[in-house]
């Protein structure tokens, strides 16, 4: 593809998604959100909740990709360290944010529910940080540079993107056309081993799908070139015709 | 814990799963076998199909756990370059396995299949690899030294994980217990963090849960030690009925 397109990488954090106790929902949400975007979401990683585990793979996306979206620890307990180990990342002291301290001591004051220190916790961030808004539960996440500190919890983590996707550069989006197959990928693999040789700007991936009895193919063909996008389709559309003149 | 647990990292590899289009289904599976297994999943890698980046990440994860798995690009198209980057990975040649030669022309000879390229493909491991076999759809798997390399179709990957299993030294499980609170994080967390410090030997996890509308709080208790286990769930207990005397 012509221009650099812009990079992003996820670090969930989480003991549950290590242990099978908590299947992650939050990968599939970021890909989708950042593929709309333009955005290509190049790695993933998964953590427990150790400090440094979590400093060194940050340190290491962060290093790498444009932008890094983290999701969990970042609640009240003895086991939300993110904030900490983000500050372990970036070498910088974690503290009480100012802005986090009026919102969240607004936000329990109007519930009349106690400041508890647990509570308090969830004001931690590494200095010079900036506010990311929770529309959910209130406690926010944070940014440092090129990382996003989101929470773990689905329904929070995705209100959190919501605020955080209008901050990202616009990326001219993956176009994307797919032909489904009844032809397995051993029949077709070699004529589409072609294709893809035959046909620059382009990305196409082969998708084997098994439903207990037989196997069926999507060929997906992704570009950010729609010229280039359409005269694969109709190469794969052309190649499997011939295969099957139904 | 006092024994060192057995540990073990993902290596999932698809651009499908960084763009969206496919949920991931596999890691949470192999979190949680691996966990009845008494094996500590330890961190989680995903990739696109780049053989660089898979040669790296699978360098940097063989180098740190006891076990790696990994899970796409094993298929018969030209996306499937798993072998080729685990080659790389190791400095192996790769080339067609000849059992794996035997096996899949009997397989397609048997469904009177050709053996096309394409499906010839499949055939292809490092050099001195074995062979994992796939009882759902007979393309096999394979292993190198302390890396097991497998399927990303959700039911192979099962059914390649079944046969890896017993290849694996049982470990001793974690037991664990939980206890559901509705108080929240918030309203637990200092008494919370004074009971993880007074209890060697266990791993006090706290989950938030929110239904729409407010949290509940999951306290997950584990620990390879019964007692120290049972005195922390203990503890838990004591710590939420002061709370709420119901």
């Amino acid at each position: 593809m012509s221009e650099r397109a812009t990079t992003a990488a996820m670090l969930a954090i989480g003991d549950e998604l290590l242990s099978g106790r908590t299947k992650d929902k939050n990968i599939g949400h970021l890909a989708e959100v950042l593929t709309l975007a333009g955005i290509d979401l190049k790695e993933v990683r998964i953590v427990g909740d150790e400090t440094e585990m979590i400093a060194e793979a940050l340190n290491a996306l962060r290093a790498r990709y444009d932008f890094v979206f983290t999701s969990g620890g970042i609640g009240p307990t003895h086991d939300d360290i993110t904030a900490d180990a983000v500050g372990a990342a970036f070498g910088l002291p974690v503290d009480e944010h100012p802005e986090a301290v009026a919102l969240l001591s607004a936000h329990y004051a109007r519930r009349e529910m106690p400041f508890t220190p647990a509570r308090r916790r969830m004001t931690r961030t590494p200095q010079g940080a900036s506010l990311i808004e929770n529309k959910v539960s209130a406690a926010p996440g944070f940014r440092v540079e090129n990382v996003f500190v989101m929470a773990g919890v689905p329904s929070v983590f995705q209100a959190m993107m919501a605020e955080v996707l209008p901050l990202l550069p616009a990326g001219e989006p993956l176009k994307s056309a797919s032909v489904v197959s009844h032809a397995g990928e051993g029949d077709i693999g070699d004529a589409l081993t072609a294709i893809a040789r035959a046909h620059e700007n382009v990305v196409i991936g082969s998708y084997p799908r098994f439903d207990g009895e037989r196997f069926s193919t999507e060929i997906l063909v992704r570009s950010r070139d729609e010229a280039a996008l359409n005269a694969a389709v109709e190469a794969v559309r052309a190649m499997l015709a011939a295969l099957d003149p139904r």
